[in-house]
């Protein structure tokens, strides 16, 4: 529906801008609106005015730095840098890679690159584009990563463990999680993804 | 804010009422209906009526099945009959019975016992009177249970475990997981829960 981007072949992209993708300027403030509309409605019901008055800004303003409807959605719901970022690792160490990138990623940019999907579970009535990025970006990337048998299942597998990270620590924000290191978590939670990843 | 409820020394509820909870009656359909408000808005901003009408019923309806909104709310937010469940085998067993039960009881009532608190993510403004809820009914519940060390991380990181499972298969509905065994699952995801139940 989106067109099948071949995230796993893709060269890494840096995941990093060097401002905070969430505070800041009218741009940032479009960025977050986007993000709330694109995970909490249907596509057809988001309209670029209605993110512009959520954002405090123009309409013209939105097209400006985003373009249409389309171009902003797929801004907004690209998994695939986050995706080649958690991947950029040797096997043997990839487990640990994608625990401390994630933690690192999320206390950084006080976001998390890949838990917006879930929140598009609310909507539980039809398909969900933000969905079909996600199985294309990182379901598949990881999936053509493992080696072995059961694939599929232990792709889906690791990436809920990616998402339930993400949850347990957003959820627990003045929790224990929020004051350990991202070593210490991986120390705790790297072999479960290291134990899908070798299979 | 809702008071520490003992859940971890309750007796062990009843998870499964012997109808669906999502399917048929307007009681069903209100119960949906008032999940979706209490999870995707803020509670000050939830009405009966709302729900009421989200369900095709009358207020008074809603009124007479479950209260007025603190008690429906109630209704709505309680994990602890699914945390007992959750948590009612031998420590050394635990790790497999959690990921049985929760697969069991997404398979049984097409629904999930603890997710929901992870849509209230998406009101990113405020406290939720559910994720209170899910803090003292899971994650206390869990880290009374475990022996050793730094037994509130682990905690939250075995709750991230159950989210993220749940999650993964809510994501991937026409995907391998959805076609696996409970017992399959548990063999690839148990371990996991289980190293960190084990300290």
């Amino acid at each position: 529906m989106t067109g099948g981007r071949a995230t796993a072949a893709a060269p890494v992209a840096p995941v990093a801008p060097s401002v905070p993708p969430e505070t800041g300027s009218g741009r940032d403030a479009i960025l977050l609106a986007a993000r709330r509309a694109f995970t909490q409605r249907p596509y057809a019901e988001v309209t670029i005015r209605k993110i512009a008055a959520d954002a405090g800004v123009s309409p013209s303003l939105v097209v400006k730095h985003f373009g249409r409807k389309e171009e902003l959605f797929n801004t907004v719901a690209d998994f695939g840098p986050a995706a080649a970022e958690l991947l950029d690792a040797p096997l043997d160490a990839l487990g640990r890679h994608m625990v401390v990138t994630l933690v690192t990623y999320r206390r950084t940019f006080k976001s998390d690159p890949l838990l917006r999907v879930v929140f598009s579970l609310g909507n539980q009535d039809e398909r969900s584009l933000l969905r079909d990025r996600f199985h294309e970006q990182v379901t598949a990337a990881l999936t053509a990563r493992l080696p072995g048998h059961d694939r599929a299942l232990r792709a889906e597998l690791l990436a809920g463990l990616l998402l339930g990270l993400g949850a347990t620590l957003s959820l627990h924000r003045e929790g224990a999680g929020t004051l350990a290191s991202p070593e210490r978590i991986a120390d705790l939670y790297a072999p479960a993804l290291q134990n899908l990843i070798t299979g």
